[in-house]
């Protein structure tokens, strides 16, 4: 068969906290041969190898309709340097400073390309989210973490040194805290590790709440479970998520005012699990911006949802191209 | 003589809130024919004649040495709406949704572009001043008011409705003022009219200080004032000058972890007269920002102080051709 007729595809692979997923992405985003496997954290070399295997799992897909691969996106967890050629994944035992991109790129000739989740989320709502087509888009992933990622006039935006997009350490309130110095105040006020960790501390403080009842061990409670309770009418569970709607507000009107976006794009754990908590931070966000910027702005929930990331990896092995 | 040898440069015109600055730039940034004359703010159109004017002795002055002006500049101090071609400049009586670019080159045959004062002062510090060469660079202008002009990747960010920059919106504080509504957080704790204002505020209450000796009407204080008391360890003083910084702190880390610049260059009235908050604001942005962003940031006073929208001016010339 004629090379020039056999079907083009692009590989993405997307590693993510826990599990890896994969696929084959033609050029207009439809996706095929999708998978997805935990990942092995035994040894740091296990988890390349897996990629490498997957690598070679979507050549053989490829190949077996007599298609062709082009090229590979891979998305860590993570900062990749793209300068340094390492990648720091703070989830994956052994990936610190790590050379992933040539200890990958050693076992084939595809060519391939490494980047952020939070850029891989971000380019993944452009191409066949909900904010395709526009040039000015900002992502918020707001899950154990906070993070985002941002094109600029249909740029990625990446930073003197690939670390632009850090909103989780946004100072919003002056009143210094402890948390601030490990993880950044937006974070430590409205990711949804630290509505767990709010609700657990007041808990133990004495407080009362039906959250003292919903796990046997307190030290379990999740996010989930605080949302839960507040719309219960549960006093301390409502607190907490007040808060967390009034930063969340804060830091996304930090956003719109800063680089007036066409849209924000709302993803992560906490939003799966509080979709209504949209309205209200939509109105927060009015109270805070730039009022021309907030006006204008769309702030959504993503459309891709976990699959951000997998699209992102697609995307950013046809751009390579 | 040959057209092809004659000197070719690009004219300037820096539309100040109540100067207008002029000159002709070579293309290495060399400058000359420098003028500046008042605002006539009696009728919209005095003012645009007075740039149109200007426009034509600059013509003239590139003619008297053999010279020709390939294009112009003009920076205006507030909006200018690239798509609808209007300018909105609220010290400027009359130019709000004013179509300035329109009456300008009706003019004139030579090639005109416009732009803020903000990216003006990022792009004439990138061209010819402190941040020469880099390519994420990030002007803070903190005066009457505050904004920043944004360089991405070597590009200016103008965001969808080319008011991106407008981080004297910042939320900064939980506790929500009433004058956060009119001018942003950012804004009404950290410009100089708010060090002003505060002052005024706290003496009207009946706060004891030196400053109430310092003007005949304590409505004529200064942020200047403020700054000199605060060095004779006036207690009030000393209280706004220290909240300042820690709102400056706040309000650059927040630029420093979202963008993750090389530098961040402070200018306007405020640093002017305060050069001496430059190692606190520093201290404070550690505090607060993305650790390793804040590390590699420099934060460094502007190098071409009030000149540096005029360079930028011409820059953008340079760059139109």
């Amino acid at each position: 068969m004629n090379t020039k007729l056999r079907k083009k595809y692009c590989g993405a692979v997307d590693v993510g906290g826990t599990k890896i997923s994969s696929a084959l992405f033609t050029s207009d985003g439809q996706i095929s041969h999708r998978e997805k496997i935990t990942i092995d954290k035994s040894k740091p070399e296990n988890s390349v190898r897996q990629v490498i295997e997957i690598i070679k799992g979507l050549e053989g897909s490829a190949r077996s309709e007599n298609g062709t691969i082009l090229s590979v996106g891979i998305v860590i967890p993570g900062i990749v340097f793209q300068q340094r050629k390492t990648v720091w994944a703070p989830n994956i035992p052994g990936w610190e400073h790590f050379p992933l991109q040539k200890m990958i790129q050693e076992e084939t000739r595809l060519p391939l390309v490494f980047d952020s989740d939070r850029s891989a989320y971000v380019l993944g709502e452009q191409w066949c989210g909900i904010a395709r087509d526009m040039k000015d888009v900002v992502f918020l992933a707001v899950g154990t973490g906070i993070g985002a990622g941002i094109i600029v006039d249909g740029r990625l935006c990446r930073g003197s040194e690939d670390i632009a997009g850090a909103v989780g350490w946004f100072a919003l309130d002056p009143q210094f805290k402890r948390e601030y110095s490990l993880m950044g105040c937006f974070e430590a006020e409205a990711s949804g590790n630290s509505v767990a960790r709010k609700a657990i501390q007041h808990l133990k403080s004495g407080e009362s709440s039906i959250l003292n009842k919903v796990r046997g061990n307190i030290e379990q409670i999740t996010a989930q479970d605080v949302f839960e309770a507040a719309q219960k009418k549960d006093p301390l569970s409502e607190k907490i998520i007040r808060a967390t709607i009034e930063y969340l507000g804060m830091g996304i009107a930090n956003i719109v005012s800063i680089l007036n976006p066409q849209i924000v794009v709302l993803g992560g754990g906490l939003f799966q699990s509080a979709r209504r908590l949209l309205n209200p931070v939509r109105k927060e966000v009015e109270k805070w911006a730039q009022p021309l910027s907030a006006q204008k702005v769309r702030i959504e929930l993503t459309h891709l949802g976990e699959d951000a990331g997998l699209y992102g990896a697609g995307k950013l092995a046809w751009e390579s191209g």
